[in-house]
């Protein structure tokens, strides 16, 4: 089975240009086939300061209203997509930039109003993962930006996380599915404030105990969770760190398998 | 030989909500394949102003600056762009937006700075055909916001019109390629004032005579220009008008052939 990348990289190494630019070399070096997932949040939140709309934000997630939701898509899927793909195209990697709309490649529905109304916030239905072989037979290189659409005209922002892990879960049956997640740390910590402890390996049984002994906790809980869902449905391995995660001879990263 | 229609709407059509609804349900309505091709003129220049940034024009064309370029992009290859494709969607055609960097589809050179510098502007180079013939026969039609750039990682603001006629040539040696330009008169008239006067079909002969005449003046006279130079690179037709153009049995639009 050939070996598909999915990464997706964070707010913080999209709004750093070095960093963006050697994130972009080593995805470009990559070469079997890939597909990249952004969101690009801080670049969002200065122009809705820029714009004077003043963000909302509950639990640490975006509340998406109508005039939020045309900010994030020029940001996400102008601003930013159009200069990864650029950039890409530079580094001879044939890149296509895309939202979930594009192609109907992700559908979602706008999700339900519970104690809290996110706004146009969509939560994944179905990745086509048809269209995406099509593109991928083509030699292309997806990128994509963290918007999905509902079918019926609505775009709605989603979390760039679980569309990465929607992806890769949908194309892990003709695929060797690896997810990458690129972020500011070099993988899931011993001790948080410690640099060096990185974890080189958890599975489904150390997973348990990491998060009995309190290691695993916050902003990491819910990352790793939605880690061993994807693997479970079908992943074949989940690669948490920072730039290290590409390089060749290196193990200064937190590989998750079940 | 198949038919593939090239249609390019104008800034009045994006910026009536009712009217774009409308052109969009018409262009679904084509069952041959097809594409679009969409400026977003003053929609960039409100978004302009609301970020303090003084748009730039010379003979009616826009002075792209690093910052007009970005602000150009976001709303062109985002917020038009993903708008248009998610209605597409509901209305059951699978669009899939693109800029010229997608899938390198549209590279340019920016503009050689002759007596005035237009900025981050591109003149257009060649247009991927092959990947547009791929992109097509997986049954999707292109949405082409008016963005190309140079390979080297650099976005150019491109004029529309020229986008749509450049994919039409590209794409004229394997369909019968149609360029719908869909402006806000229903199509060439012989009395500017009167709207009643469209003159229904023009060739090269009477082009001549209609421009020594001094019929044809001002706008026309580049755009005519464009028109008679697509259909010499092998388009087979050019109809320019207002809805009327794709309505089964209508005939109030110009027609122009060599």
């Amino acid at each position: 089975m050939e070996t598909l990348s999915i990464v997706k990289i964070g707010g913080n190494t999209i709004e750093n240009e070095g960093e963006l630019q050697k994130l972009l070399e080593l995805f470009s070096a990559i070469h079997s086939p890939k597909i990249l997932v952004h969101g690009g949040g801080k670049i969002a939140n200065k122009m809705l300061s820029k714009l004077s709309i003043i963000p909302e934000m509950i639990d640490g997630r975006r509340i998406t209203n109508k005039e939020t939701l045309e900010v994030v898509t020029m940001v996400y899927a102008g601003l930013v997509n159009k200069k990864i793909v650029a950039h890409l195209q530079k580094l001879n990697c044939n890149a296509i930039g895309l939202s979930g709309a594009d192609a109907n490649t992700i559908t979602a529905h706008k999700r339900e109003v519970k104690e809290i109304d996110y706004g146009f916030v969509g939560d994944i239905d179905l990745v086509d993962d048809k269209k995406l072989r099509g593109l991928l037979n083509m030699g292309l290189s997806p990128i994509f930006c963290a918007i999905t659409h509902d079918t019926k005209g609505q775009l709605l922002n989603t979390n760039a996380d679980t569309v990465a892990s929607k992806i890769a879960s949908a194309l892990s049956l003709e695929f060797k599915t690896v997810l990458y997640y690129c972020f500011e740390h070099d993988g899931v910590l011993l001790d948080m404030k410690d640099p060096s402890t990185v974890i080189q390996k958890i599975d489904s049984e150390s997973y348990a105990n990491l998060v009995s002994k309190g290691v695993i906790t916050d902003g990491m809980l819910p990352k790793l969770f939605n880690c061993f869902q994807a693997l479970e449905d079908g992943v074949a391995e989940v690669r948490i760190g920072n730039l290290g995660l590409f390089e060749k001879e290196s193990t200064n990263f937190t590989s998750l398998v079940l």
